[in-house]
């Protein structure tokens, strides 16, 4: 009995812990994936990106969906996804931040506990998962897990398909210069704008620029009970930065 | 209760049965939504298309998941997906099978029967279920559940993020004539290129004009247990015409 005193309460463990980067898709909890849910539901920790101050739109996504015991690890921005990205202190904040958080997460894959980390959209396109994701490359056991993208909710939610035929489909960051947008606007025949924002007056004068205003949807909150869809062009004023604008292609088709 | 005898045996109906085209994802059936199994697994009728004398790869997908009711609805293409587009009698073949098919699934659905029509990856991305959409839109009530690509299962295997900050990505496919692909190709941070197949030679000469054949990969039948990941460069011969080549862009990260 003496012995088992000193003993470790659990035994110690050479297995690390998987990092799980799932994607939740684009905001309707019944969107996601039967592993995501499966992933979420299980997981004992839980970590998430979130602004400063606010719940976390990936944390909300699985609301009353967790184990009761899971453990959270709320990661939370030091600045917000629009500070420019032309400030000096930019890159050295957020890559701080993203080291901090690596850290953490491997504290716990080295302790053997698998973590979900939680992620908008699809986590290889456009995520903040990928900056964990690579500074994690080659530490410990990672898994991602693709899902249906906001991009796809927004375009199911104007009632009209992207592309059709050999449409070629560009998806542009409204964030590029304004030239940017208008050539590769014109180069497309089917456009996905997101990151809009206060980028939306630059991103109305690049469709005009390139013939495509009228044909432009705006698409708010897609596949949520916030959904709305608009033409751009009966829009005025900002729009949240998580809304996307489609351009539908008008390819071959019998 | 002579006068019941002549009353039909399922009291007529003034509702309209609704047409859902759901996305099943890429290929594995774990990446399926929620929703997705849910109206795969409760529905009384099925369709999907498959090549003539194929079981199809939407319903093999669903294999083991149908209502033992289920009454199936296979629409058997009458060519092959590469049939030349230049072939005069392509749009008219496949346009009355297109038709011969949205005329059962209209008179299911006068009859009040809900019908799920499979879709391999997301409905409206490239999906031959648009076909039948675009001809029911305005007879019979329309859902359409989207779905993970997959172009996004195919990036997610190379293990590597497909886009960054504000990169470019263009979606292009190999049909496209190679001075087309090639200054698509030059203008585009990220590539994904579909429909490969017999195209391949072409697709690798306009690879090669861009600078980007190096960086290129070659994913077939992603997420499935024969999912296989190479260097473009490193393969010979033809590829499916499910396969996909992927470029990962490069931009901005912190």
């Amino acid at each position: 009995m003496t012995a088992a005193i000193n003993a470790p309460s659990q035994p110690a463990t050479n297995r690390l812990g998987t990092i799980h980067g799932v994607g939740l898709g684009p905001g309707d909890p019944d969107l996601m994936s039967l592993r995501a849910h499966r992933l979420v539901t299980n997981a004992r920790h839980i970590a998430y990106f979130r602004k400063k101050g606010a719940k976390g739109r990936a944390r909300a996504l699985v609301d009353g969906l967790l184990h009761p015991e899971a453990v959270e690890f709320p990661m939370d921005y030091p600045l917000t996804t629009e500070t420019p990205f032309g400030d000096p202190a930019y890159n050295t904040a957020l890559s701080t931040f993203y080291a901090e958080c690596t850290a953490h997460l491997a504290s716990l894959a080295e302790g053997g506990e698998d973590v979900v980390v939680l992620c908008e959209g699809d986590p290889f396109f456009y995520g903040s998962f990928m900056h964990l994701y690579t500074r994690l490359d080659g530490v410990t056991p990672l898994q991602v897990v693709p899902a249906t993208t906001g991009m796809s909710a927004a375009w199911t939610a104007t009632g009209q398909p992207i592309t059709w035929g050999d449409d070629v489909l560009s998806v542009l960051m409204a964030t590029l210069p304004e030239d940017d947008l208008t050539r590769h606007m014109l180069a497309a025949d089917a456009l996905v704008v997101m990151k809009i924002g206060r980028n939306i007056d630059k991103l109305r004068r690049a469709l005009r620029r390139a013939g495509k205003y009228e044909a432009a949807w705006l698409v708010e909150h897609a596949s949520t009970k916030e959904q709305t869809v608009q033409r751009l062009a009966e829009t005025q004023g900002p729009a949240p930065y998580f809304s996307i604008v489609i351009v539908h292609g008008t390819g071959r088709r019998p």
